[in-house]
Parts: C-alpha cells; sequence; structure tokens
C-alpha cells in the first residue's frame, strides 16, 4: 500500500498546484509524537524559549514573502491580507516571548511553615510546569496566525511543550514552510528541531488525539470535526484536555435607539464585516436582530448597498464553496426568508456576498427556522426584525455560545435598553463589544477568544497571554529542602520571577 | 412507584439508623437545577457571597456537636477527627471568604486603547465571571470537608455559582444537616435558600451531570463511578468542565541514604500515615519502593511494629469493607507477595490494617503484579523492595497518576539520588513531598490537591485557594462605555481591585 499524497490545491482554479508530502501513517504518527517527547527536557529552559520564539517570528519575517506567495496560491486569501496576517504571526511569537521571559504565567506561590495554624501549615510551594507534548489542529482560515506558526503553537512552544501539528489540508505547502522555519529557528537557538513536528493526514489527526504520550490538544475548525476530536479525547484511556475553537454565529443586537441614530453607518459597517475575508472569519457577523420599522429598513437598505457593491470572491476550498452553497440554498428557501442581497455562486469558482431577512418572531420558539441560527461559514448574514424588546430577549436567550456579541447602541444621549441588553448577551460570548465589530482580534493580554460550546470546547482563550495557561499544570512542593527545589521556588528568588509569598505579592 | 427511601447506617453494625429522606426522581432534579439556576443573580454581589461563606461557616460552628454526632454515627470516624474535619470545612468557607473579598481570582486586565499598534489595539477589558449551577458530587471519605459543605460547594459559592448537591449515600443524614446549615446561612445574609440544593440517589446523580442548566461539575470518590460521570459530562450536545478527583496510588521512594539514617523513623512514619482514618484518605501513601538489604529490613520491621499496634477498624460502609477484603486477598495472592501483617477482617464489622511486601523487579514490566500499583482503598500498602536504583525508575514510568509522590532522603549530608528521584516523581503528581508523610492537606494558598489522570480529570485543585478558577470563565468587554461596564472594569476601579493596566500590575 503506498501513502496517500497530499496535494496542495488552488483554489481559483480547483486545480492540484503541486505534491507537497504524503499523508503520515499510525507509526509515523508514533514516531512523530515519541520524538517530541523525547526532546520536552530541552524545553525546560525559559531562556532558551524566549531566543527560540524571537527566532522563529524573524525567520517568519525574512521568509515572508516566500510564504505568502504558497500561502496566496493555495487559499486566496490575497497578499495584503496575508502580509498583515504574517506580521501578525509574528507579533505573536514574540508576545509569548514576553510572557514567557516575564514569567507571571508561571503563577507562583510560596506559603512558608507556619505552625500557629491548626493544623500546622507545611512549607508550600507552587508553579505551574508543561503538560507534556501538544497537538494542534491548525485551521483553515487563518493559514499563518491560527496554523502551523499560529496562537495554538506559540503558546504551547511558551509553555514548555512540544508540538506535533496536524496540518490544515486546505494550505499544506504553507503549513510545510511555516514548519521548516519553526524547525530551523529551534536549530539556531541550540534547540532539538523535533520540538516541533509537522503532519499531514485526517487518519493521521485521528490517531495523533489518541496518543498515550500526547497530553493536550488545542484546535480550531469546524464543529464537526472538531467535536469528533474532543470525544477522542475525553474517551483515551486517561483523558487529556482538549481545547477547541469550533463556531460561532457571533449575534448583533442593534437597538432601535442605535438605528435611528445611524442606521447607513450600522449597514455600512456590517456589510463591511461580515464581508471581510471572503465572510471567512471565526468572529464574522451571522446573525444580526434589527428593529423593524423605517430605520431598520434604511440599515437593510445601507447592507444592501454594500454588500451589492462587494466584488465576488475565492473561498478557501472547493468544499467551502459547495457548503456556503448548500447552506444559503437552504436558509433561503424557509417560509417567510428574503434575500435583499442573494447570496450564492459567482463565476465557477467563485461565491458572491448577500444576505438574508426573516421576522424575528419566527426564531423565538423551536422550528425550521432553528437553521437561521447555527453558522454558515462564508459571506452571509441573517438579519431577524424584530417589533418589541421582548422578541430579542427570546431570540437571544435561544442561541448557542459564541465567540462575540456586539450590541449596537446610541452613542448621544442615554440608550434604555443598552444595559439590559449587555445583560442578556453577556451570557452568550467571551467577548462583548459594544458599537465595534467583532473581525479581528488583536493580541492583547486583556484579550478573551473563547466562548461557551460551540465557540469553544473549555472556558480558555486561544489568544492573548493566557491561551499559555491551557498547557500547564500546576505542582507544589512541600517541605523541599532548598537545593533541592526548582530555581523558580528556591527562597532566594535567584531568577527575579514575580510571586505571592505568604498571600502578598512580592 | 413509590420513591426510594435513602436510610442513614450505622457501619459500626450495619443495621440503619432512620430514614433521611427519598431519591430525587428526574422531575425533582430539574426542578432543583432550575430553582438554583433561577437565583443565581442574587450570587452576583460579591460582599453578599463573602458574608454568607463566613455565615455558613459560624452556623456550621453552632450545629457543630449535632452534625458531628450524626456524621460519626453514620462513618464511624470518631468524634475527634470529625471536630477537626468540621474546624477545616469552616476554615475554609471562611477562607474562601477571604478570596471573594480581596478579588484577585477576577483576574482583571486592562488594556487600553492603543492606535499605535498594527493593527490598532481597541480598548479591551477581561475579567472572570461564573459559569452556571454547579453539580457537586459529594465524597465519602470526608463528610464534611469534600461533602456538603466542602471544598467544592464553597469554592462554588465563592465563584458565584448556586449549587446542587447530590449526596453520599454514606452520610445521607449529615448531609441534610449541612445544607439546612448552608440554606439557613443564605437566608441570614439574605440570599434566597436555592443557591445551595440537596439531592438524593444514584440516578439522581446521572440525571444531574446532564441537565442542560448545569454549567459544570465537581467530583471526588471512585475512578469507576467519576469516569462514568465524567463520560456523561463529555457527551452532553454542550460538555461542561467535569472536575472530577477519582484516585491515588501516592507512591513514596525511600533512598538507600534515608533507610541508611532513619528506617525505623520511616517505617513508623509510613504506619501512621497509611492507617490515619482507617486508610480512608485519598493522599493515603498506597505504593513505597524500599531498598532490599539490612536498612530496608528494619524499615520493614519498625512497619510492622507500628502496624500490628493499630487497632482494627470501623470502615465508612460495608461495601467497602468488602472491597478492601477482596483487593487485599487478590492482591496477597500474587506469587512473591508476602504479608508480614497480614490486612484483613477484623470482627464482623471491622477491618485490621497491614501491608504486602514484593520484590521491584516484579512490577518493572507488563504482568499479574500490575494489581499492586492500583488503588486498595483502606489500611493497606505495598512495599516494593528494589535492588538497584534503575529497577526503581523502572517501576516509577508504570505509574499513573496521582495526588502526591514522596520521596524519603537522607537529611544530614549528600543524597547522591536525591535531585534525579525529584525529578522522576514531578511527572507523577500535583503535589511532590520531601520527608514528609502526604495524609493532610493544608488549606493554602498554595495548596495543589490534583494531578495526572486518574488524580484528577483536569489540571486543577480541589483544596486551596485557586480551587475557585474551575468555576469561572474569562469575559473581555471590548470598546465598552464606562457607565455600562461592570463595575469591577470601570475606569476608576471603584471596588478597589487588584488589576493589570497596560501590561502593569495596578
Amino acid at each position: 500500500m503506498s501513502a496517500a499524497p497530499v496535494w496542495s490545491v488552488d483554489p481559483r482554479s480547483g486545480k492540484p498546484r503541486e505534491q507537497v508530502a504524503v499523508e503520515a501513517t499510525a507509526e509515523e504518527v508514533d514516531r512523530a509524537v515519541r520524538a517530541a517527547h523525547s526532546v520536552r527536557g530541552a524545553l525546560a529552559d525559559r531562556t532558551a524559549r524566549a531566543a527560540f520564539l524571537r527566532a522563529a517570528a524573524e525567520l517568519l519575517e525574512e521568509s515572508g514573502p516566500h510564504i505568502i506567495e504558497a500561502a496566496d496560491a493555495e487559499t486566496a486569501l490575497g497578499p495584503a491580507r496575508l502580509t498583515g496576517e504574517l506580521a501578525r504571526t509574528a507579533a505573536q511569537l514574540r508576545a509569548f516571548a514576553e510572557v514567557v521571559d516575564e514569567g507571571a504565567y508561571l503563577d507562583i506561590h510560596i506559603d512558608h511553615e507556619d505552625g500557629s495554624r491548626t493544623p500546622p501549615w507545611p512549607d508550600l510551594r507552587r508553579y505551574k510546569i508543561p503538560l507534556g507534548v501538544v497537538a494542534v489542529y491548525a485551521a483553515s482560515n487563518f493559514p499563518l496566525a491560527f496554523s502551523v506558526p499560529g496562537g495554538d503553537t506559540a503558546s504551547a512552544l511558551a509553555a514548555g511543550c512540544p508540538v506535533v501539528v496536524k496540518a490544515h489540508p486546505g494550505h499544506p505547502a504553507t503549513s510545510e514552510l511555516c514548519a521548516s522555519v519553526l524547525r530551523r529557528a529551534a536549530a539556531r537557538t541550540g534547540l532539538p528541531e523535533d520540538v516541533v513536528i509537522l503532519v499531514h493526514g485526517f487518519d493521521a489527526g485521528v490517531e495523533l488525539v489518541r496518543h498515550p504520550l500526547v497530553s493536550a490538544a488545542g484546535f480550531t475548525g469546524s464543529v464537526r470535526g472538531g467535536r469528533a476530536l474532543f470525544d477522542a479525547a475525553a474517551a483515551r484511556p486517561a483523558p487529556i484536555p482538549f481545547h477547541g475553537e469550533l463556531g460561532s454565529l457571533n449575534p448583533v443586537v442593534v437597538t432601535a435607539a442605535a438605528a435611528a441614530e445611524r442606521s447607513e453607518q450600522i449597514g455600512a459597517g456590517l456589510g463591511a464585516s461580515m464581508t471581510l475575508g471572503v465572510g471567512q472569519f471565526c468572529t464574522k457577523p451571522g446573525f444580526v436582530l434589527a428593529p423593524s420599522g423605517d430605520a431598520g429598513d434604511r440599515l437593510v437598505k445601507a447592507l444592501t448597498g454594500t454588500v451589492s457593491d462587494t466584488g465576488s470572491g475565492v473561498m478557501l476550498d472547493h468544499r467551502m464553496r459547495d457548503a456556503f452553497l448548500a447552506g444559503v440554498r437552504e436558509r433561503a428557501a424557509l417560509p417567510d426568508v428574503e434575500a435583499p442581497v442573494t447570496p450564492g455562486a459567482g463565476s465557477e469558482h467563485t461565491v458572491s456576498a448577500g444576505f438574508l431577512t426573516v421576522p424575528a418572531a419566527l426564531l423565538a420558539a423551536e422550528g425550521p427556522h432553528d437553521a437561521l441560527l447555527e453558522e454558515c461559514f462564508g459571506p452571509v448574514t441573517v438579519i431577524a426584525r424584530y417589533d418589541a424588546e421582548d422578541e430579542v430577549t427570546a431570540v437571544l436567550s435561544r442561541l448557542p455560545g459564541n465567540l462575540t456579541a456586539t450590541l449596537q447602541t446610541a452613542t448621544e444621549g442615554d440608550d434604555p435598553e443598552a444595559a439590559a441588553l449587555l445583560t442578556a448577551l453577556t451570557p452568550l460570548a467571551g467577548r462583548i463589544l459594544v458599537n465595534g465589530w467583532p473581525t479581528g482580534v488583536a493580541v492583547a493580554p486583556a484579550q478573551h477568544h473563547g466562548g461557551p460550546y460551540p465557540a469553544t470546547t473549555s472556558p480558555s482563550t486561544s489568544v492573548g497571554a493566557t491561551a499559555i495557561e491551557r498547557w500547564l499544570r500546576p505542582v507544589t512542593y512541600q517541605s523541599t529542602p532548598d537545593p533541592l527545589l526548582p530555581p523558580e521556588l528556591r527562597e532566594a528568588n535567584p531568577l527575579d520571577l514575580p510571586r505571592r509569598v505568604d498571600g502578598r505579592r512580592a
């Protein structure tokens, strides 16, 4: 039996570009995990890890033109967008180097022996250690920032965990280039190259999450694929944490006052956000509650204008294009659903953006219109028109978990609905926006990119400094003589780390 | 169909004491969860929560004599131990009140708008919010500290989550008393009583973890029971975090130098630790690697003395007694296993402590002796005698995850094996002890009570301040006008909370 070839395909033509690799067999996955596991000790040194992450950023930038060319050829995302994404990916690697340097993520707590307690406290010192080999399942829609050199890989390496990445089949050539960059960066900083290993193939991905030496997994992708891997992770003899970002509708509520104030601006902003990257952002606003009546009509009209002006675009691959077309067909066929701009096929290889409208009352209880409450990947959104505020509350209470929820409220004067709506939106998502658009996720310490299921499978983030927390576990040393303690926990604090000593920040 | 009665049983006689309650039907579980869910808003106020936890501690102490009497009658743990456990449980409630007051657990991060970034950062403010209703599965072996008023309940309430507790069938009367204390404490501090609701029954426990309005679960108990509930939590349409403490062998390694230095002391200390509470601690040292030769022989002799001097004891219930007797019988029957003090039945209702010895070499590879590497609940431990250090490493590499791992090393002079052994023990457990015994878990900020599976099902702790983290999820507010922000995140910091602003601790 010969190995299954992995082809790079041009989504603009549907034609194969080149054979990039072969799919990994079960034995190859086993070898990859063992190799990664065997070099985990090399990642124990924080200084080396920070240097490695910075070298990776530098090499990524050096190889930028070559990588962007390959990524554009495989994903059709365009050089401008990919140039920005590469810069963001490099910045992310550097941001995690800073996190490693600072060491606050170690969450060091020291409680000295205290005989005055009942029962007495022994000397206790806690910090966090890496879990072990992390499996990363790369996303299709960000071939850099959420793929091989992306946030999952960067945060896992920052934590001190070797990574085995399962490449996304949508951009295997880009994946190979990026893996090579990461491995060269390791070598350049004196680390074994096997701290990052790339594998291809669907079956390889399943083998990976089941491997006894894999300690945790990160995933960005579809609900179906993510849930299957989550289930496999939970069904292992020893289950492992599975941090998956699966799907999100990203609801938006436009208050009556907001619509009265600036419906044209909201309609235009929504149109730009939902069509960004051919509607392939996980934070695309996919469901909007807007008032009926004149102000809401003006919003729809402005959206119609913006969306009509959006040219057709190439989706990441033909499978996604087919799913998009099937999804919009199914939704548009529902009774009382209208399509002011019909989303659908452009040319043989493109899609054109559009949106649907529906009376919000039809979504207040279970029924056939529930399909409108499921994410449809691609440049389409749903505008549910409401007559009264209780319709908004009723529909919101039926939504699944989300990455984001957005409130469009009046910017001048008091908006009587704003506070209550913000309270209603908070349980639905991990990021709440006011008068903004959810596409675009700043890589900042206060960022949170996650939310109630199916947005993510755990209350964790895949973007921002705290993404590192997913790959660590606490360990406490009790009554351990100073010379036997890890340097991070020694009394004299030789590494000058932030810590809490006897309850006080030191 | 009449409701199944719940009886309180006296383990000293095996006789029923009284009918305490009836098992909850599916409808009753649904009502309980909905009631708890409906009052979650009342827990939003941190000041009220802290007052509630303190009132619970006070009422627990006031009802102490009554509760201890019931608990002793149902568990045979004795008034002395239960008096200490009640004090610890009250202290734990107060410790979580302090955690709530301090507010560091909110993990507040604020990043101001920053146009100098590429792309620009919007204003981002993150803190943590309660997950929702938490299901707590009470343990048998700590009828207070890990049961109805225990760490899971206290930490979930501290996080702002209402709790539905599934009572352990081993102490239903104690559970009812404690639930009543917690509900009275809620009422006294102006909170609805339904912030804590108690249900009984095995089926009720299964219903509970499947209920759509339950957002997370905490469990302390057996591997079999915990895994079944973990699986049910993972199989839900929307999976929830399941923080279970399932089982632990708590290995101890005695170095040659330690044995040479103080084998009598180590043998006596081990005997005291493994028989504490009739061997029913989750941190009981259940597996000891000790050197062969004279020093090791003296250790075994000292252990023989201590264990022989330990009177027989009553286990928590007859089912556990049966499991203990079957477990020691199976293990003692293995070839080359000896029992210097035979563990087994005392009188009709008691058990007597004992221990087994085995050559460590027999455990270095898979085989029938693997039963010795599984926890046996009750007053028994296994001494594996080793000839060389590589036998120790080989056996350690075969152990499952543990709550604790202990090194007994020389206290005077250099112990050449100590550093390498500590490195080998760290991957095995969440708490590493040097020259101590693992029974006894201080409720301190630096404590960690958890470990690799099956010690716990997640990298979290059920003891100490950070236990609160299990019941929270982050949420970030983006570009939200100050008056719409929760007070915790407002610019002026009206609640005077610790936070990180633009990367700096403020």
